[in-house]
């Protein structure tokens, strides 16, 4: 298996992206393709005992950077890094590709650009993985911004395959994000979006609040990309508040900073627990091939995670997956019951 | 200054609600009213010492209940305690509303059948403040689903007053809450309020994302009521989550359990800092009068907390005040730089 890591995606590349490429082909013994600024990468390599791991590079003169305007940069930086490594997958040369950069850039790359959607799928979507401990999906979590409840349904369908194969769940239990359980609550996406989940095959669970999703009452969520961006940027800023907050009240006696100390190994369980880091990136699911989204600020770490997740979506064929299970859903008329 | 509590509100009533009010009277010295089912009311009354202090009760026959569709319950259940706090209000016999009851029940009352919109509000709304440090306020968090910019723009009027008023902070930093500050950022609704906003005579300072809402980027952050209530309901689960987690982690051996105890002061002012009854409830702002609407989980400290809030609400003339800015809002010609 050949996975493309982007050498040019993080805030600070091309450092942690190739470090975490080196950690990923230490770890996984897969073949990595980095692509990039070839003079840049080499410097980096250098820098680890990488010269046994089955590593390349594939020089890319442009880099899409997190300041430009996705439409734009896509369609005027043709050699991109992202340009380049989607291309590597797109021609079969690849299987994979992770990448740290610009979100709305490699959206525009995967989708408009190079692999493209898989026929039928209106909408590629992030389906991020929540990082606490039950590792429920929320889709879309930001390729979307305005979505129509047919996009909803067939992020249910996504999310339902990616989790029913990697995390092996039969039949995951789907469900809308909502501002309520009970009948009559969601906006009107949501309202107009339930009929079309009761009634996919799906195991539609119905309508889950925020602590529901959080106390892993369904293993995907289903949203709009607006709505889930700002769920999961609030979930991740509620929850680097606290750590600064107690961090802070710690420090502020003599016993409790005592106590602070003694307590770190519980702290930093804790933080690992729910350490976006940890779960890696999301997978754009959608288009035709294999696409990682990482953190902008993500570390080694992190792209290996990522790396990792890479390739068991590609071990389980989520693409065919994807391609299958819209085939069946094609297959069940739609309002049957009707 | 007289405030109506609704003695049936909360999930557990009318134990909290009439706890709160006797807190109430006790540190604020106003005439409380508490509207509801007498025979309940004198029991719970009883087990206080409550005697010498300005409480009076004020029958109810009917309860709005948590199951309730609020638009069915507010036609049919005129004799609620909602319905004759609330009309308590409306004819000057109060001076303002508090209860932990049926969300959607108060706003259907207070709008349709009592209290009503004032003259030019498009969409009453509720404002919450953000229990975090900076104590911002997010409006709407849950009274309208579905919104068109024109209702942002009076969102984020209406929360200006209020803060402005309440917190005493001169033109205070009004943002719209995002999925990103940039250009091009937003959903179709975000990007058509944000030349409202901008051209509001409101201190706009731009769209911001929930990482700078939650470390004080502004003093009111205006979204519609679906997302606004998610971003609250996530805040919620994940602080509570979080706390848990850290619990279970520091009882898994006995040094992180010791550190644990000798930290527990921390832990505590954490808490406190962090907790919603610490605020007491959200302002239902845009109708006729004071209302104030508490979790239905409130204890009786949200409830005197919320008291207090309404107390300040009355202080400060917030109807008067959104009447007053929505005048001179509508002085300002809309667009009148184009």
């Amino acid at each position: 298996m050949r996975i493309v890591v982007d050498a040019m995606g993080s805030d600070t590349h091309p450092g942690p992206d190739v470090a975490g490429a080196v950690m990923a082909a230490r770890e996984f013994g897969e073949e990595i393709i980095l692509v990039g600024d070839e003079a840049q990468i080499q410097v980096e390599l250098k820098r680890h005992d990488a010269s046994d791991l089955p590593i390349h590079i594939h020089h890319a003169s442009q880099v899409i950077e997190m300041e430009d305007k996705p439409g734009e940069a896509s369609r005027n930086k043709q050699d991109s890094s992202m340009h380049v490594g989607l291309r590597l997958v797109k021609e079969n040369q690849a299987d994979a590709f992770v990448s740290a950069g610009n979100t709305g850039g490699i959206l525009a790359v995967a989708t408009l650009h190079t692999l493209r959607r898989i026929r039928g799928i209106k909408r590629p979507a992030l389906g991020v993985i929540f990082p606490i401990k039950e590792r429920p999906m929320l889709i879309d979590h930001g390729a979307n911004a305005d979505c129509k409840p047919e996009y909803l349904l067939q992020f249910g369908l996504m999310g339902s395959q990616y989790v029913e194969r990697i995390r092996k769940i039969d039949s995951p239990r789907v469900a809308l994000l909502s501002n309520g359980e009970e009948e009559g609550k969601g906006n009107i996406l949501i309202k107009e979006a339930i009929p079309l989940l009761a009634d996919s095959g799906l195991n539609y669970v119905g309508n889950i609040e925020p602590k529901e999703f959080v106390r892993g009452g369904a293993d995907v969520a289903v949203t709009d990309g607006f709505t889930g961006n700002l769920v999961l940027k609030t979930a991740e800023s509620v929850a680097s508040y606290m750590s600064d907050t107690i961090r802070q009240e710690l420090t502020r006696g003599i016993f409790t900073s005592i106590g602070g100390l003694l307590a770190r190994p519980a702290f930093i369980r804790v933080r690992k627990q729910l350490d976006p880091n940890e779960v890696g990136g999301a997978p754009l699911l959608g288009v035709n091939g294999i696409v990682i989204v990482c953190h902008g600020r993500s570390n080694a770490y992190a792209i290996k995670q990522a790396v990792g997740q890479a390739r068991s979506a590609v071990q389980h064929d989520i693409v065919g997956a994807i391609r299958q299970g819209l085939e069946n859903s094609l297959a069940v008329p739609a309002n049957s019951e009707l």
